[in-house]
């Protein structure tokens, strides 16, 4: 694969992360398939971790996101290890993929010392390529003597394929007067329309909180973070979001209702680290030069001011007029008529960010092209529509469609 | 707009069409927004002519669509004549929008005798901008001095936006020993994945068939011709296939029911027209080099097979991928797997044509990469999934993205 240049709207440096109590990092470089670069992941976690995942929809589901599921059933929702290779999905690979699975949760199982069934498994990489495991249970046993609470970084270096930065995002809150830090990493640039996560993404705390009630608070933020988030529309067979809590801020009870007042500082933090992951994901997505957010009013439901926005979002000719710098606003009215949803054609209205371009049905007599050539120059546009049939509301993050995108997905495996 | 060269999947030369008696056609280059080439059509049909359509199921339809609804409704699938303009899409442009297709309509009765009524209308090209029916309404009586039955070249080349080649599609067949001709015309590039109908298609015959019984024929063939075909996923606001029959054919009555006997021959001969004129605009879909067709075998039902399969055609990752000869077949799993319709995956088979890539859930143990490798080098591909669940099937057909497809998009307006 032709090397790919950092995406233009990387961050301009990896973040300040914050080491999470009771969750350590190691990771190392296996040459599976990339030379020379980390591509293996190890994530020990304290005893009684709790753990929350939510998964692909995608019915053909990767070996690694079949595992996590029973895992999580016969575990109770508790974790002791989380182990990651990038460049091989293990997906589509049959009776050797479970095989292949289980063979890497006994040997992670083996050097951390719980039960397999406490080892969450995450993969990334080609589909229908047998997932060779020696070179894994080979470096299971080195990577575990150098752990260490500060290698985020690494960490977020070990699970990237096509993306050209490293993501991460970490924040601070306190529950019940303690100290809790939320730590995420994520990877994701292609195959990207999440439904229900993404291609991949951690996040961990020391918060003392049971299983369930983080299962809650994930699936909560996911919607309007990872589930809000389109690269190309096409989603992964291997998406995969987990939250960890190792309950070391060890306030008095462990919190199990998700409504639990104490946790309303927590909430709106943990939702911030999974928004600023999944953006950063959209602004990796391949070839993106522009950050594209669509946001729609005025619809039936929240449901299907999202479907629309995904109709925007996903278009083929609204990204690519995006790419080109070109205020094209008929491509917008085109996506959402054919999204199939609501809409009153004669009460529309489209601005570009703070620019009326269109409005009852037509274009407005005070809009000016190039008003809305020059905002097409920006990094980052804003793209807001009211279709004039409710009060719903729904915002979704996309990419524009460029030649890079087209480089790099016509010669992916070669 | 840059000079877009022709597709590398044209027909060697415009096909041999045969006239239609009872249909004149006449063009002009007005110059409304393309210099130097012909943008408006003038269809004249004789006395009695029955007429079908079927039209974008996009909720933003253009004015002229939503005339020929009202027109049909008005005179009872009867029409003497259709007005076409290239370059301006006469989409979401209000009331003014309106007012021009009156106008059109209005100017076109006048030069063939007839009632606004029995005229129909399409637009293609730009949505938003306001449409001047001036040159229109100049050019009309200019046109209709120089109509003639042999100019189906004409109208093929009239109709063209983006379209790299003009499209016609021609046939003979007998009903009750009368020599039947169907001839039609097409255009589309971009913006298409059509949902009812595409952008734009004009079929005549001059057989003696009822309007009723010409519209049955006409939405079941649809639905295995311009409805089974995408190039980028977007339905445009303007989608129009509109079927003529001028009854010159004099049969002894004219045929109302579409199941009768005698018009076997003549709905396979229609069909394969209609076909025909689908696939040439795939063959000319924005930057195509190759002609993909995907059939989805073993699926629940013939819509399930139909929705699996246009999740592959419209896969940006698939697409790509055939766009650089890379036998990504995984890619494949994903978009069966993104779909949401019932699919067994230890069962699911893939095929490049002939050549077994994957059964029972993996890769097959005789599929060498250099095989698959290989067969991407052609320009037609066929995927083939057998998907395990059922006895149903179904074709799309689509073409692959390159980075011809961006050049297009991202300077379409300038």
């Amino acid at each position: 694969m032709a090397d790919i240049p950092v995406s233009p709207l990387a961050p301009e440096a990896f973040p300040v992360v914050n080491n999470i109590p009771g969750v350590e990092f190691g990771a190392m470089a296996t040459g599976m398939r990339y030379k020379g670069r980390l591509d293996l992941l190890l994530v020990r976690l304290c005893q009684g971790t709790q753990v929350a995942g939510v998964f692909t929809q995608n019915s053909m589901p990767a070996a690694p996101v079949e595992w996590c599921r029973q895992a999580l059933k016969n575990s109770g929702g508790t974790g002791r290890g989380l182990v990651v290779n990038a460049g091989n999905a293990n997906a589509f690979t049959g009776k050797a993929g479970v095989a292949a699975v289980q063979s890497t949760a006994n040997a992670a199982a083996e050097v951390l010392g719980c039960s397999p069934d406490e080892i969450l498994l995450a993969s990334t990489g080609v589909i229908g390529v047998p997932l060779d495991v020696t070179p894994i249970k080979k470096a299971l046993p080195k990577i575990v003597d150098g752990l260490s609470a500060s290698l985020v970084r690494d960490a977020a270096e070990a699970i990237r394929t096509t993306d050209t930065y490293a993501k991460a995002a970490s924040t601070l809150c306190e529950i019940d007067g303690k100290a809790i830090t939320i730590t995420g990493v994520a990877k994701g640039s292609g195959m990207i329309e999440p439904n229900m996560a993404t291609m991949l993404g951690f996040v961990f705390t020391n918060a003392n909180i049971s299983s369930a009630c983080l299962q809650a608070i994930l699936a909560e933020t996911n919607a309007a973070s990872f589930n809000s988030i389109t690269v190309d529309s096409d989603t992964s067979t291997n998406d995969t979001v987990l939250a960890f809590a190792t309950g070391e801020a060890a306030n008095e009870n462990c919190i199990t209702d998700p409504a639990d007042p104490r946790l309303q500082g927590f909430k709106a933090k943990f939702a911030a680290v999974m928004e600023d992951l999944a953006k950063q994901i959209v602004c990796d997505g391949e070839g993106a030069t522009k950050l594209i957010s669509v946001t729609v009013k005025g619809a039936e439901s929240t449901e299907s001011a999202r479907i629309i926005a995904k109709s925007i979002a996903n278009s083929p000719l609204v990204k690519t007029a995006i790419a080109g710098e070109d205020p094209n606003w008929g491509r917008l009215v085109m996506a959402v008529g054919k999204s199939g949803e609501k809409a009153n054609q004669s009460a529309l209205s489209i601005w570009f960010g703070d620019i009326l371009v269109a409005t009852d049905g037509q274009v407005s007599s005070k809009y000016q092209e190039e008003d809305g050539a020059a905002y097409m120059k920006r990094s980052h546009i804003d793209l807001i529509l009211n279709v004039g049939v409710g009060d719903a509301c729904s915002t979704v993050w996309t990419c524009d469609l460029t030649h890079q995108y087209i480089s790099i997905n016509a010669d992916y495996r070669s």
